[in-house]
């Protein structure tokens, strides 16, 4: 993931243009199952309508000497998003106008976009700034090579058929220039997970987007609302799952979700001191997929959570950030949810009152104090194992992780004990 | 509201005679719209029969000198209410047994009645009592001038046509002499309300009730009880609304009214120290309103609650007690209930996804970290504007004052974005 | 019931054999009314076999000198439960093998049972088998006189007819050999609770079952599940209710049914810090009435709880251990849970309003601050009888025992305030 993920680094993404579609051209040679789906500009998307493609070649701002002082080359961040072109001398006053920096970070270059009005500026850091502004009355020329056209929006689509028709729906985005964790984790742990997916039978049939964020999940959303909410059981937006710092998830809008369910147990076991997240605190694709009305059982799995960390939205947000072990962390924590998402059947007894487990050898046959403690997992599972629980909430209500108790339930299950449910 | 108060101080009110006349002639001189009802004494009212009025015209205590040492000329508390007339001279040992003080307030002369069960006595400070009690074997003259006759039990009733049917309800009582707080800080904050109401049209229609505290409320319900049930959504009883000590609140039986969400959201923000009483330390006609079979959804409103300051029942509870910001504070506690009330419409959003804010200069066009904070509780409004919350339910997850989002749904609601479920 | 349990004390019993039916005769003598049932061996029992018969009539370990060191006649835990008949002189490594003792409790014999393997072993202080194990040389006769057939498993049932056919269950257990508050504690505590409840017309029907735990309850249910399904409105499974350390509680599978409710009202009445425990800490035979597809409303009442003190299932708990006061403790907590059952009717109030309570004496006539006081838990008593509370649930309201809010309602009925529903 961590090489994936510094392959992709240095391309210049936007919501739109030759960024993504690289990205999505990268991901398909891993995952040659992968379908690129375009949609014209202009093409309305509930109340959206997609922008025009944006193509970026060169931007610069250079100082009397000709020198670049600011280089899109350098580093793709020192464009505003969606720029228009421009190639003009200015006075400092009215370039710092255009400018773009952060007093509190003042080593960090911003990430800027301005998507839906024509516009143009430069980021930078904030100490280069204040060079700059001890000449104040330098000229500089801006230089933006850009264009904007009636082009496409693009983005992928992965179906791995399961069992059942029900599905379990993962959702990345990949619209940000370079930045490693508010981007590139997103995509490499979904490609990873696409991966996994794909080396055994699954229960779910399971549905993972790679999309520019707002606009690519409304679009989605706006082309496959009816089908989506027909099939989700389970849904979680994948975003910032790559650095080490913590665990966070964000809840859907009631917090009361298959999802949320799945998540809050699992990262309670893998990671008791996790960080949760009211709805009020969305910022991604989730606050399209809990939209009033959209309703989809979608909740957020975050490593480090967007907004949270200072590098958050600037050039610090680097690959330095991000690590294999955050990555593996953050593949791991949505992993074992899809594990107890595929095992969480509802079992049923098929016994009345406790059966004799010592004639199954599931049982001691001596009976002196404490003798049964190993087998209590048994009993205590059989006496929840009554048609109304789940395995999250069989786990939930003995204090244990629901994957620990997936061996627990294929031993009664061999046993003739209990039944699961396979309705989903 | 004061300067109602000092005006209808001396009058000697009870739960009938002239004093509730004079009182009720007093508001309607203010709102002219209110209707004075009259129900004869021997009517029944559920449980209850409407008793003879009661005339007092003079009654004293004279010492040996002909000194009137308990005069009720200075002091109307200084009578037990609907006390039957006398004039006899008694030894000391007999009268004390007549007289009512409180050893823990020594300069506080009691409130005392005896409406169903004909019986008289004095009320006198205990500082007074210990004096007489140092002269036993004197002999004093008791003068009551009082009479028990078939008459009225009188209440007023003031309706305030609104766009809908549905009622808000208010309840003041007029039937103590002498006090400020426990008596007139009721009605004259119910006829500052009553004027406030006056002055727009409103959404529901306002039912306000001066009247004699429990006689008069369960004959009120008695004669309108189905009326209520069918039209109420929220009351709210008005007691001890003048002091300047704390906020109050009682709630209805259960706590789950539609009166209770409003008083509690409102406290909440208006005075979040504010002293929450369950319906087990009720008192006042709540307990008729709330009592089981009428279940009506009422609560109470208070700064300091009846019973829970020193000064309660007794001639400290004077106008000194009350003061102008005291009485502004609960006439703004339930005024802020009303607006609330008035503006708590179910939203619900008029476009899938989040609605693209920024061609509709909603939200800022640049994309910077931190810069959409100003819109941000337009953006959560809308979140949760999904037909299932009101005004207060939204405030309540937002964790801010519903009033203070009314001006958020308007600004939605012009924009399209929302629209409100009028019904009541 | 102290005296009772000495006699029973020395009795040997086991799941089936002579000690069970010595000790249902000695509570048939109590209790004339008490059947005794029999199923015979090799019946079925939902998931079980009634297993053959056992008697033992000898059985010790003998050292060289023919000096018997381990004897089944000073005390009854000595031999394994069910153990098959030998009489061999054995090496003492192999002895050791078959020997059972507590490190961690050196002086006491701990209680050992093989009753569904056929087997054989003794019990010992594990000081005497340091002793032994001095002097690993040595060899030892081991005999057993025993044998297993065909025969029956026993148990008792008394049904006390009360004015309703819904029932509440009692079960205690009648299997263990010489142990004081895990065995006898339950039938000599459910015998006095009989012996009670005879003394009086009562509105439930009561059932009582002395039965041996695990395979008595698997058969009781096993023929009477239905009826006890339709029927039963409570149950309180008895264990451990005969030392004076606490008070205990363990909840039924989801700790909601009426013996949940009773319980725990009681306890935190009688005893505030009772233990809770849940179903996971289950361990007798609330495992069989609780489990799923059974569920009976039975929770646990105890005092110390079974395997929650270091005496359990060893021979420490012996009549010491047990006490008169740890009985009637007991025995108290029971009945209280049966009184409060009992009156534990829904009441609805008849009239509308507050009645007026002083022309029925039950309320001051004079008014005065404070002087309705004691008249309160009336009022609060009738504010709550609205035809949705039962006792329980108003006593929890008021926060009071509802044992002593049965003179009230008693009061309030025969004032005609208040009406009983008295379904069950």
């Amino acid at each position: 993931m961590y090489r994936w993920a510094s392959d992709l680094y240095p391309i210049c993404r936007s919501i739109t243009g030759k960024g993504i579609n690289e990205t999505l051209r990268y991901i398909k040679a891993i995952l040659p199952e992968l379908q690129i789906h375009k949609e014209p500009t202009g093409a309305k998307a509930f109340d959206w309508t997609i922008p025009e493609e944006w193509e970026i070649n060169d931007a610069f701002i250079a100082n009397d000497k000709g020198d670049r002082i600011v280089d899109f080359k350098k580093h793709n961040l020192h464009i505003v998003g969606y720029s228009t072109a421009i190639d003009e001398t200015l006075d400092f006053a009215k370039l710092d106008s255009r400018l773009y920096s952060l007093p509190e970070l003042p080593d960090a270059i911003p990430y800027v976009t301005s998507y839906y009005q024509k516009d143009w500026g430069f980021c930078l850091t904030h100490n280069q700034r204040l060079e700059l502004r001890k000449e104040p009355d330098k000229k500089y020329r801006v230089y933006i090579d850009a264009r904007h056209f009636a082009g496409h929006l693009t983005y992928g689509e992965l179906l791995i058929k399961g069992k059942s028709e029900k599905e379990i729906f993962l959702s990345a985005y990949i619209c940000h220039p370079s930045m490693a964790n508010n981007e590139l984790s997103s995509p490499v742990v979904a490609t990873a997970l696409a991966r996994y997916l794909q080396e055994a039978p699954r229960r779910y049939t399971y549905r993972i987007v790679f999309i520019p964020e707002t606009i690519g999940s409304i679009v989605y959303l706006s082309k496959n609302l009816k089908t989506l909410k027909e099939k989700m059981a389970a849904g979680f937006a994948l975003s910032c799952v790559g650095d080490d710092r913590c665990y966070s998830y964000l809840s859907s809008r009631y917090a009361n979700t298959l999802a949320d369910r799945i998540a809050v147990h699992t990262l309670k076991q893998i990671a008791p001191d996790f960080k949760q997240y009211s709805f009020l605190n969305r910022g991604s694709d989730e606050r399209q997929y809990c939209a009033p009305g959209v309703d989809l059982p979608v909740c957020s799995i975050m490593r480090s959570k967007f907004g949270e960390y200072p590098e958050y939205h600037t050039s610090l947000d680097d690959m330095a950030f991000i690590s294999p072990s955050g990555l593996e962390g953050g593949f791991n924590a949505v992993k074992s949810c899809i594990e107890i998402a595929e095992a969480n059947y509802v079992y049923k007894n098929t016994v009345l009152c406790e059966p004799q487990m010592s004639k199954r050898n599931l049982y001691p046959t001596i009976s002196m104090k404490g003798s049964a403690n190993g087998a209590k997992i048994l009993m205590d599972f059989l006496a929840y194992a009554d048609g109304t629980n789940d395995l999250i909430g069989i786990a939930e209500i003995l204090g244990v992780c629901a994957i620990d108790l997936i061996e627990t339930a294929n031993a009664l299950e061999k046993a003739g004990l209990i039944e699961k449910n396979d309705d989903l």
